[in-house]
């Protein structure tokens, strides 16, 4: 069903990703990569990480947001897993049809992401390299989940956020299951 | 001057980025950083890069266009050595008032870059993460240079590029030296 392919530097220590993560790692058929774990010197498994692919239809890559993107090791999976003969060229495509769910999380609030806030845009302005990246591969893009206000945010709230998504993930389960009847 | 911030997985081969180097490494004050070479495992030395920064006024991030950003060494650098506490947060902004500039090269030609080309955007789509992180840290961010096409380019029009980018630099030299007259 859905690989999370999962970045944060310091997996234990986010308060935020730890608690959405936990909502959705136990559901049937969810696999999570942990790529700064399992890459302390960012000597990726290209191998292993395609075969994950291949064997999901749904495709999760959740982080904290890091200077309006994808931290650097999912950057650099980008570069090494997405690769020419494997997602794209020369008639490659093994990622095609797949859906691909942006999930990340930030310390600024809504109101930080706007054209007077703290960012100076919003949120959607710094959406194009990534939803592109994904289109690249013919994956389908599905509406990104974005929590800001992470650091800031009370117990309940942030329960609230991990139900979404967990709810999210059952959902586009399902739907798969219907179409695939 | 110039502190250059190189960031080529392939140093040697790549014809585009190399022509570049070429024309501006020799300037007076340049100094280039070439991640790459420095950080095989991504080990990046915070307290080397960060006063590399302090020691330039203008600071120039070239590489190839990965995945409509930065590759993912470059933006290890940015989580890195961009930090809380050096570039921003309890009133640090060290590098305030410096000139950033971001040049680029890939090889999807003009066209590529359009609503209707194969990556369904503009260029300008894809620079507001860059763009942002450098106006975070409170630097002025530069017209950024983006070479496309590089693969397919005539000897003679690369040349043409790596020229422009020498007078820009020399350019960009002058200017400070002249307001510091």
């Amino acid at each position: 069903m859905a690989l999370i392919v999962y970045a944060h530097p310091h997996p234990t220590r986010s308060r935020a990703n730890r608690a959405l993560l936990a909502a959705v790692r136990d559901l049937e058929g969810v696999e999570v990569r942990s790529l700064y774990d399992l890459y302390p010197d960012f000597d990726i498994d290209v191998a292993a990480e395609q075969a994950a692919l291949l064997a999901h239809d749904l495709i999760v890559w959740q982080h904290p947001l890091y200077w309006y993107s994808v931290p650097g090791m999912l950057k650099h999976w980008f570069d090494k897993v997405l690769a020419r003969g494997f997602a794209y060229g020369g008639g490659a495509q093994e990622l095609a049809g797949k859906r691909c769910l942006w999930v990340s999380t930030s310390g600024g609030d809504e109101e930080a992401f706007s054209e007077r806030g703290f960012h100076e845009h919003p949120f959607s302005a710094f959406v194009a390299p990534v939803a592109q990246t994904a289109r690249f591969c013919k994956m389908h893009w599905l509406e990104p989940i974005a929590v800001h206000g992470a650091h800031s945010m009370s117990d309940g709230a942030l329960t609230e956020h991990a139900e979404r998504y967990r709810d999210r993930l059952v959902e586009l389960t399902r739907e798969r299951s219907e179409e695939d009847a």
